[in-house]
This record gives C-alpha cells, sequence and structure tokens, in this order.
C-alpha cells in the first residue's frame, strides 16, 4: 500500500522544527530530501542532506513541474522535489514534510491526499515571546511576522488537523495521534484487501 | 465547544465490548446510558446502568424519533437514546457507543459528524476461534455468525476508521489515537475561537 504524505504547517516561530525531529525520531515517518543549488558542506553527501544540483538542473527541474515548491535563500535555491516524495510513498514509506503555510496549499495541489497539519501557539503573544527569544530579528521583522502569521490563522480552515503547540510534549504526542489515526483510516486499498481475507468461502 | 461522538462498530467477536471498556478507562469520553423495559435489579439505578421505562413509555419515544436505534431481547426492549447523547455533547463531553455494524449507520443517520470505527479480527480464523472461545453457541449459530461477518466487512467502505484488533494494547492505542487525532480536526467552532485569539489588534 502506498505511504501517506503528512505536512506540518504554521507560521513562523510556531515550533514546525522542533515538532518534526521529534516525529522522525520517534516514529518510522520519513523526512523528504529537498534540492539545493548550494554547494556541498564538508561531510553532506547528495541524497542524504540534500540533492546537490547545478542552477541549470534546477531551473529545469522548475520548467517540469517537479517541485512541490522552492525558494531562494541568500542566493541558493532550494525545493521540495516532487519525485523524491514520490518515491518514498511508492515504497509504502509515510513522508513528513515541513513547510510555510502557503506552500501546504501547493501540497496539497500536488499531492490531493496528503494530510495537513496546522501548528500554532496558544496565543499570538506567545508567539511574539517566541519569537523574540530567538534574538535573531529587528524590531520591523518582528512586527512582520506577527501580522503575516495573524493572517495566517485565517487559512486554518483549508487544513485538516489544528494542534496547539503550547507544551511541546502534548503537541508531538497530538501530531503522533494524528499519523497514527490516520494509518487507520478507512482506504479504498485497505478495504479490498481486509475484503480480500474476509472473502465468503 | 460541543463533545464528538465515537462509535465502535464491528461483527459479533470483534471485541468492540472490550476496547469500549479500556477507551472508558483510560480516556475522558462517556458512555450512552441506555433505555430498557426490563426490570431494575438490586443495585441498579435509573440513568446510571439504564433508564428503566415502561412498555409505554418505550413506545412512545420510539415513535416520536427518540432512539439511536433499539431492540428487543428476550422479551424486554433497549434502545439508545438521541436525548441522552445529545445532552453529553451539548455538555461538551466526547460521547463513545457500541453498537452492531448496521446500527453505525442508524447513527450516522442521527448524528451526520459522528466518527465511525470499525473493529475486526485480522482474519475471519481469528474471528471463529473467538466466537468458539465463548463456547455459548451451537454449530449453526457459529456459521450464522461467520457468514454475517462476511457480510459486514463489505460496510468498512462506509466507516472513517478500521481497527484491527490482532493484539488488544495495540486495538486500544489505534482507537485512542482515532479519538486525540479527531479532537485535533479542524471544525468551524475551533477556527472562529482561535482566528478571535489570534485577531488584528
Amino acid at each position: 500500500m502506498a505511504g501517506l504524505l503528512f505536512v506540518i504547517s504554521g507560521p513562523s516561530a510556531a515550533g514546525k522544527g522542533t515538532i518534526c525531529k521529534r516525529v522522525l525520531a520517534e516514529t518510522d515517518l520519513e523526512l523528504s530530501v529537498s534540492a539545493t543549488t548550494r554547494k556541498p558542506r564538508p561531510g553532506e553527501e547528495h541524497g542524504r542532506e540534500y540533492y546537490f544540483l547545478t542552477e541549470e538542473e534546477f531551473v529545469a527541474l522548475i520548467e517540469n513541474n517537479g517541485f512541490v515548491e522552492h525558494v531562494e535563500n541568500f542566493g541558493c535555491r532550494y525545493g521540495t522535489l516532487v519525485s523524491d516524495v514520490q518515491e518514498r510513498m511508492a515504497r509504502g514509506k509515510d513522508v513528513i514534510l515541513e513547510i510555510d503555510v502557503q506552500g501546504g496549499y501547493l501540497v496539497r495541489e500536488k499531492f490531493p491526499d496528503c494530510i495537513l497539519i496546522f501548528l500554532i501557539p496558544p496565543t499570538p503573544e506567545e508567539l511574539e515571546r517566541r519569537i523574540r527569544n530567538r534574538g535573531t530579528e529587528d524590531e520591523e521583522s518582528i512586527q512582520n511576522r506577527l501580522q503575516t502569521a495573524r493572517r495566517e490563522v485565517k487559512c486554518i480552515k483549508d487544513y485538516d488537523y489544528l494542534v496547539i503547540n503550547d507544551d511541546l510534549d502534548v503537541a508531538v504526542e497530538d501530531t503522533k495521534a494524528v499519523i497514527r489515526a490516520e494509518r487507520c483510516r478507512v482506504a479504498e486499498d485497505k478495504c479490498s484487501s481486509i475484503e480480500q481475507i474476509f472473502k465468503e468461502s
């Protein structure tokens, strides 16, 4: 049976990365490996940390609809490969993706059966505290992130699940429950396989 | 926010009762109290074990569409009260119902948002072993139950979740994951409440 695709999304500083790491450590989900045009650092391996591509290869993939989404950061390109996600799911592996709120819509376009999880701190005050605690942003950028978050909350209705990241352990358990439950969800292939087993003899 | 309604269904001897008891002991779900026309036994209390009704009261409720479903057993009537389920959900409590496979459809009719969980042993051989282990049935009745189960499997497609009851502990954890996940499911009331909290100031 084909694997499932779980998408962890939410505003900046919602805790997407932390939740993803914990879920990957505590389940058998696989993280999709992204492609990038940046040079490999010592110890990095093609296909493990990233698929390292030339600018030409990357652009060709964009033109061939090969990315779920892609961004440019400090002159280097990064993108989630449709092929990498597909290949893992075809092997029956469940895949997890961490992506920003708008990216969730792009994933659903390419993978209509994906499971979209929206992660959010309990209050805007807590979100602000977390952004400030990073200590990496100036006031304008903090205010921008907060305004963006307030807008992004309106996208929750298009997501499947809402996980409130107040206590991290609770949020991890909620996310793992969503994964476990979705594995029990009735799907056509599962129905026919159990019908086959119970076929009237 | 209104509570959720979980329905545990599946063929006879699938383990519905055992799973329900475990879930009730390990979560804060409430079991709906049924109505019956049988006389209370010593120690039984109206509204706790059952709502004890007269034949006339019971029939009046049938006529007023007051039951999710009702059956007759050894001359006594038993039924799941719509009002009891509604009242618990209105108090924000999540409710669990144990019901046979056809009953699942009746629950969905009255409560379209209910969550239907189909419970089944891994194989028909295992189901047969469990029916025989009860030691309460003659051969004809065993064969009847097995034939019914083989038919009921075709209803899985109309259910939301399929829990394979091979190892009981695993099946209980699967069921609890479904409950936990459904509590995270995006619903209209949840969206507006979080939108309100994050409203642009």
